[in-house]
């Protein structure tokens, strides 16, 4: 017989989990289009061509690739702003510019997996084409804010910076762009590795004891771009609380692409690196439209805001208990149309109801029926036996207190329909 | 430059779109949940061996197959029954049992594109595993028809059959399986090739003309077995108008699995084909598991539900237009602040407000913007001058109405939240 199991690096989502991540996205999508971002949605199928070499070596080794049926060389989604910018291009006459769109699907890279790492993940994008205002750069800040906030964090910090800052050209003579480069991603993993193991790495990548030093005296004390305090002037009156953004000279951001604002959001209670990261990247989007297009955007780290989430304790009780309010449960068959009465009308007043459809034993009919009510957490369970039926009554049982009462049915629906049910 | 481009029968969901079928999504989870199935997620890749020979020749001949970067042979999720199978079997001692769940997420099947059929499309099933009572059944067919209801369709017919009604054993002498199977494809065509159409396919299949007109007057006046008179004797209790559902003694379903009931939803005003269909198959779902497990379930047609829909007008104004209510304008780089002012305190009341980040001209600055509000379908929008900033009013325009008029933050806030703007 085939073994039932999943790939390395693929996840089932069971119902509890499923309704987790659905949730999470809901919020998530509420906030984006309260900020007047649309959905995008594209294939998870691509021609090669349009995503190879548009994220390093490393990427087109590390993408999903292969031939079709029909002889094509197809590519499957890697990240979400490559195929923005096709859609840019391909649909430039439709779309309103700018362009405001959020996009949550998931992509798919052959990682080496490990914690909190895996080869399907999803992927939450929003992203501003056309505009190279800084108020852009604020707006994208404080969507990517609201999105922490209305998912329950509290304590977060916004750390801010200007690539500018991370230009070395002035202060290093003759600096390649390329050296450069090796000095963002060095001083990118100043948190990981310290201040020390910076200062290594860049002596390993071939720069004297002396530069290396200058590099880090040079960009502690850098200050904040004159484009840098117009975006924190317009958070301030877009309502983003002060104390929430922080400039931070030495927040690098690994990729190549960036050209203008980086940023990237701690949750300070619980560490597990930065779930949210974005920036102005100008020279991305118009690659297949072959024009300049500024753009300025975010992605939040979907997986990491869960695990933060659960060990925060910011789910709602309603998200990790079962959708269903109430399990009618079978008596016994000759009692069973009684149930399936009940439960149209509890449905008819729009809650959410189920009736009991496994076998139902004679010996001990409920027994199996509680547990199962107890497995999916489905708050209230109700019983309709021979005396229910005859005084047309039913029995609820709260399955958290355990507590039980008879009630009539308009009783019951007007209690759940208020929230106060007294059981 | 590489052309903008997407393989054929895949396709980009622009913002308009995507807000439709973000919103059919909705509604058919709330239905679903309402009836106590739990969402699940499956991966987008399996291993092969999972997907091949479940399907048939021709699945494994649509499947989009490939061997992954570490050797492994590997399948793009081709429906979302085999992947439940796999499920049910892998998580057999976490799931609660009878186990009900919907699904919803894309499937890749490379077939001859046609109108209306797509290589990407997204599968909405709801299935209920476990459980071999006729109410099983019942609730099935409920939930069907209530998603095809909350959607809006008013004139649908749900068509109910069991597939015992297309067993010929006892009309044909020495009939095999095969050529029962054989009988049930030649039934399904009914409805596109007419009864004559029928009887030359039963006859082509070698069926002689006698045997073949015996089966078409057999299958017609079949009456509801036991099993399905008390599958209708449920779904009136379960509150399911009578007038829109029909035994239907021809309908037939095409695929090979089912073991009972069996049934397809219409919509009367607008001829699509079926937009829903299902049934039980209760030896499909045990074969990872090793074991024999009852199941019944159904598939609804999203692609054809939302062409339906679009036809018959089904979709809200708010869906169509359109998540921001307002664009707030800037009239000129020093009125700039004011606007992102008045943006902020919308946003501070819930209202989906958009700050326009296109360049603003110093002639004619309020052209391109109302243009954008218009391509958007954005309903109002808040203009602030010289003049309003002054008296520290705004002027709100409607943009169906062409209307506008001058308005405190305050009346512009609660007019908007009563809905109730006289604008």
């Amino acid at each position: 017989m085939i073994k039932a199991q999943t790939l390395k690096g693929f996840r089932d989502f069971l119902p509890r989990e499923a309704r987790r991540r659905q949730y999470v996205i809901s919020q998530l999508k509420s906030v984006f289009e309260s900020f007047g971002f649309e959905p995008l949605e594209t294939p998870t199928l691509e021609y090669e061509e349009i995503l190879t070499g548009k994220y390093g070596e490393e990427g087109d080794k590390l993408m999903y690739r292969f031939e079709d049926n029909g002889k094509r060389r197809v590519a499957m989604r890697y990240d979400q702003t490559v195929p923005l910018s096709r859609v840019v291009a391909q649909y430039q006459n439709e779309l309103a510019t700018p362009f405001k769109r959020y996009q949550i699907q998931p992509v798919w890279r052959a990682e080496n997996t490990q914690k909190g790492r895996y080869r399907e993940f999803l992927q939450c994008d929003g992203d501003i084409v056309g505009s190279s205002s800084p108020l852009a750069d604020a707006e994208i800040i404080a969507t990517a804010g609201r999105c922490i906030q209305e998912l329950g964090f509290k304590d977060f910090k916004i750390l801010i910076n200007d690539r500018e800052n991370l230009k070395f050209a002035n202060d290093v003579e003759g600096l390649s762009e390329k050296e450069n480069l090796m000095i963002i991603r060095a001083v990118d993993k100043l948190k990981k590795i310290g201040k020390t193991g910076v200062l290594n790495e860049l002596i390993k990548d071939g720069f004297s004891k002396e530069v290396a030093e200058k590099i880090m005296l040079e960009v502690e004390h850098r200050q904040p771009t004159l484009y840098l305090s117009q975006i924190f002037t317009s958070l301030e009156k877009l309502g983003i609380n002060k104390n929430i953004t922080e400039f931070s000279p030495t927040l690098a951001r690994g990729l190549d692409y960036y050209t203008g604002l980086i940023f990237e959001i701690e949750i300070e209670s619980y560490d597990v690196g930065s779930v949210c990261g974005g920036g102005r990247y100008d020279n991305l989007i118009g690659i297949f439209a072959g024009r300049q297009i500024p753009a300025v955007g975010f992605a939040l780290g979907f997986d990491r805001i869960l695990e933060a989430m659960e060990a925060l304790k910011l789910f709602p009780d309603e998200v990790t208990d079962s959708s269903t309010t109430i399990l009618v449960t079978i008596f016994s068959e000759e009692l069973k149309q009684k149930s399936i009465d009940v439960a149209a009308k509890l449905r008819a007043q729009n809650i959410n109801t189920e009736i009991y459809l496994g076998e139902v034993k004679e010996k001990n009919p409920l027994e199996k029926q509680l547990k199962y009510a107890d497995q999916k957490q489905i708050s209230y369970v109700v019983i309709i036996g021979q005396e229910e039926s005859e005084k047309n009554i039913v029995t609820i049982k709260n399955m958290k207190t355990r507590e039980q009462k008879q009630l009539t049915i308009q009783e019951l629906v007007s209690g759940l329909n208020k929230k106060e049910l007294s059981v």
